[in-house]
């Protein structure tokens, strides 16, 4: 029997309407849906997407939002083997991930497993957080001769990327928004700072004025600093 | 008469399935289409859309490639006041752009001539050239604590910004792809780079081994160096 084939399909940043025409057809022509289960990833993911799956086969994997890398391996280990347990079924697996699979997705870690062990595998990128906040805010994230630095939320040490020139996007700063506040000011980057906390969600907010940015913002806030 | 809205429509990076449903409806939607009239993107650009255009009422806007600063902001004037023309007559127009409207688009110069005179404008973003060819390469653009680097076509030292820790993406490298190949040497990066030349088209070609990428490569050609 042929073996089936993993498709790893970005959805968007959690607006239904920001998913494109292909994650849409490569989930209503995928034969088992897989959805990660994390805390903040599951729900959006799957109301994204429920409309497309009709009466599917639908898989949870387990991926713990841990920094213990043995804890993180298994995980990723473990979703992998369920994963092949279909694809040797013969069953096309489209593994669900909000924003772009090529981007900071937990995808990427069972994709490569997979990859590795002779599965063909295939990516359907998809419109990223950084993309849809410039968008709610009416701002550019580069022009012309300006470079981009996406910086993730854990990194070393934010200010000696903030020092340079460009502009740059802060991912999901809400866990660690005091200190980044305090690392922007230093910088004297305040009046350059823009937030979006939960971008595309009902309770979405814009914060085009730094000292309005409240230091309980939620996990899916974004800074985009210009300049 | 309440004055029509500007929309500034990320139509993604060539492939006709990578629209958002977003795009698809605003063009509907929309009174009046507008698209940039340069020798490079408006063939891809009307391929893409054409089937959502239906008889709407078309424009094209002059977006000279050039690097003449006073010739471009001249095109972008009188772009805005043509919309501007249609947004008089209560008509909403949607400004179709390759890849998303945030990312070194010609619309958002436009953009904020418009908004800046007073009227309500709205992005619609986009799948980007980068997220497509991480996708079409099947690697990811950043993981885990990795910062990414975006550098633009024309940035005056590749070099410095190769050199920091973290992933790079290189803009449509092709015209100068000689002289970045050297970049890439010199930093000795070079079993770490990809390139993906016209992303997503019939002519599109992968590299996965930097001795193969020719000086010949196409404008629409993107470099990822990992690492």
């Amino acid at each position: 029997m042929e073996k089936g084939k993993l498709y790893g399909v970005g959805i968007g940043p959690g607006d239904k309407e920001l998913i494109t025409l292909k994650a849409v057809n490569t989930i209503k022509n995928a034969d088992v849906i897989a959805l990660p289960d994390s805390f903040s990833g599951k729900n959006r993911a799957y109301e994204i997407v429920k409309e497309y799956i009709d009466d599917k086969e639908t898989i949870y994997l387990p991926m713990p939002m841990t920094k213990d890398k043995e804890h993180l391996k298994a995980s990723h280990e473990s979703g992998a083997e369920l994963i092949i347990s279909y694809l040797d079924k013969g069953k096309n697996t489209a593994f669900v991930t909000l924003g772009d699979p090529s981007v900071y997705s937990t995808y990427m870690y069972v994709h490569r497993i997979v990859e590795s062990k002779g599965y063909n595998v295939e990516m359907v990128p998809g419109v990223t957080s950084f993309c849809a906040s410039a968008a709610r805010l009416n701002i550019s994230l580069c022009d012309g001769n300006e470079p981009l630095i996406i910086i993730p939320a854990n990194y070393k040490d934010n200010k000696e990327l903030l020092k340079l020139s460009g502009n740059k996007v802060l991912m999901k700063s809400g866990k660690k928004i005091a200190k980044v506040k305090t690392e922007i000011e230093e910088c004297n980057l305040t009046d350059k700072t823009y937030m979006v906390e939960n971008c595309g969600m009902e309770e979405e907010k814009i914060y085009k004025d730094f000292s309005k940015i409240s230091d309980e913002s939620s996990y899916f806030s974004l800074i985009i600093v210009k300049g």
